[in-house]
């Protein structure tokens, strides 16, 4: 029984294909795909050799070669083969519409590429992306193992990169993902979103949105190295005439910790306050309590972890948007230097068969807080055609429940929970 | 670092103390307890050593000796002690009430024990707890290890006994909870049961309530051997003046195997098909069904196991409540005969550590059907000061969550899949 199976399809980019009115109805599928190669496929997720020791599948992804069709030339394949597709279909209703928003951008891409005057959504999308790539060639350095990349689609329009390492050297299991999504909104999530965002408009039965976002969990081997959660996001609707409506930007990131190192603590919340006050001073102060917050097991009166920050919902009410998008740029380029440190320190230290049992604990709390209270798990997984294997990454390998489980009095376990229990201020 | 400190009350019974009319406010608690043995306090949850070894601290919870205070005497107790109380408060609205369904059955129960003239509330309490017993008498001998007996109470009102089997001979953990609670409904509340129950009067604010069940999980070691879940409920609302208003009927249980053997299932399934046949032809077929759509990951398209009974709110609308009761106790009675001979038969297999793994797999997906789409899970955590440890004690001891797992083309694994996701019928 092999314990992973890679169905899996590798790509050098995030690319919208040459899309056609008929696909916007159908939701298309944004992501072009490739067969993964003969010699992959076969392979289990982690391999046990160091990285250099044969030739590597993600060599095309890390390092894309540029297509074999010019920009130009693609672009001038787009209205015959729009036109292919358009025969297929006589619906009057689609005929008469205005380009999606994803149909102007798959255009815009290959036209121009993506600068600074691009759609707020191409720039998220190429930073994330360039993002994801600086964040596992780190990671891949201090395990020693490679990542498996993982492009998958939805059904119902859009998709995603995975990468994931499972049981490497350092992590039991990682995984840093980004999702590009293309769609439309029925009318009771623009009334739920309305409560945050009076841009919306009420009168309309649904409306065309983008969202895009990075997230990341790290469960490390060790149980004196904490875990590590992290995610930035931005999402935008449209008019019917396809320009931006509401926009807004969420996200943050915390230290789960089953054994509590201060230093660790206060150098990850020092250096996350670091790029907060590089923008607002009120920010870290108000985001670490939003934090704490959140990221609670209030079924056990407990944090899931020494927090860190949190924000959503940020939009023109609270900054202009290119203040905001550098906030978030600065927050994820903190994420390396406010974590790297720590798991460098923690990773080869001795434990004991104890300390690895109350991981598994903790471990246990953490799919709690994911399974019962999160919020983005919740959405995902109520998602018709979401993608289960990429939800639920955030999950440990392992985990444990014991019936009545307290830890000794005066034991650095007690003294972890006491904490949890009353969150302290770290800078 | 032990792994269990039992801060536990052992209790001869679940005893109705007597209440005041303060108390019903304060939502009352009804148990009785006494502090442990002190030889019981530093043991471990389980014991390595045979069941007779050694003084069983159980032995009062089994056979419970009389009360050195007479019914009568303590019945005399009851104006004395209330008159005491009732001196604190001066609040005319409690003045004014009649009593409590609550401190009526702590009468009757005093008075009179229990008979079949008894109210249901009472017949229901005491069929529980003599299954609860005769049920762990029998898992006990099944694994050789004794169960611990955890008598607990709420701060808002109502308790229960939980007796459990952590890391036995057999059981991975075993729970066999009993809970047996009297409070009040809110308006919400009782608007939503009322789409079912229309007997509930939709203009008052709140309601008296007794709610009371068995639940139980079984997770044995041996992959080869299944999962196996039960419940069975009586829930009742009072009307201002302590009558029965509104009472209905709930449960099931169902067969989670890790590995399937058709003859198991079969068996399972046979067993509680001639328990249901006793009382309706209709009910197998019917219930069954509502188990398959239940006990459902919808999120990953598959049931949680090969499935059972499963039923709510069977009220007068359904059969009289002689008839209901006669039927449920059948239900219960039939889980001995339906899973004893299973374990019995795969218990002592020999597995390999692949098929150790895939159990710990599928446990992952139990722990995401109760902690993603069991209600009752759901509705334990979210009612304050709820006691997580019981609520929590479906969980398997240990589980695993692998990146994009499947298993091998044509193997055991992949056909337990098959059956999950396509239900079949057993009988």
């Amino acid at each position: 029984m092999p314990p992973f199976r890679p169905s899996l399809r590798l790509t050098h980019a995030l690319e919208l294909p040459a899309s056609s009115r008929a696909q916007r109805t159908l939701h298309p599928n944004f992501f072009t795909t490739r067969q993964v190669p003969a010699f992959f496929t076969p392979r289990r997720c982690m391999s046990d050799s160091p990285p250099k020791a044969r030739p590597d599948p993600l060599e095309e992804w890390r390092n894309p070669k540029p297509s074999k069709w010019p920009n130009r030339i693609r672009l001038l394949m787009l209205p015959f083969l729009g036109a292919i597709v358009y025969s297929m279909y006589t619906d009057d209703t689609i005929k008469t519409e205005a380009p999606t928003i994803a149909e102007k951008d798959s255009i815009l891409k290959r036209e121009n590429g993506i600068s600074e005057q691009s759609p707020m959504r191409l720039r998220m999308e190429q930073f994330i992306k360039q993002h994801q790539k600086q964040i596992v060639a780190e990671l891949e350095k201090v395990d020693g193992q490679r990542f498996i990349v993982d492009t998958w689609e939805r059904p119902e329009g859009g998709g995603g990169i995975s990468c994931v390492l499972q049981d490497g050297n350092v992590f039991e299991k990682a995984g840093v993902n980004i999702s590009v999504v293309y769609g439309r909104l029925p009318r009771p999530a623009i009334m739920k979103m309305r409560a945050n965002h009076k841009a919306l408009d009420p009168d309309v039965e649904s409306l065309e949105f983008f969202a895009s976002g990075l997230s990341m969990v790290l469960h490390p081997k060790n149980p004196l190295a904490p875990t590590v959660h992290l995610n930035y996001r931005y999402f935008e609707t449209a008019d019917e005439q396809g320009n931006t409506n509401a926009w807004w930007y969420g996200g943050g990131c915390d230290l789960t910790p089953s054994y509590l190192f201060d230093e660790d603590a206060i150098h990850f919340h020092k250096t996350i306050k670091a790029a907060c006050d590089k923008h607002d001073k009120a920010y870290y102060p108000r985001f670490k309590k939003w934090c704490d917050q959140y990221f609670n097991n209030t079924h056990r009166g407990e944090t899931r972890g020494v927090g860190g920050i949190f924000f959503d919902d940020l939009d023109h009410t609270e900054k202009d948007q290119e203040q905001l998008f550098s906030f978030v740029q600065d927050c994820l380029s903190a994420f390396l230097p406010s974590y790297i440190p720590i798991i460098n320190r923690r990773k080869d230290m001795p434990f004991t068969e104890e300390q690895k049992q109350w991981q598994q604990l903790r471990r246990g709390r953490y799919v709690e807080f994911n399974l019962v209270h999160d919020r983005g798990t919740a959405f995902g997984l109520q998602t018709p055609g979401a993608r289960v294997e990429s939800i639920l990454m955030s999950l440990p390998l392992t985990a444990r429940w014991q019936y009545m489980h307290a830890p000794e009095k005066g034991s650095r376990e007690e003294r972890l929970l006491e904490v949890l229990k009353n969150p302290r201020e770290w800078v």
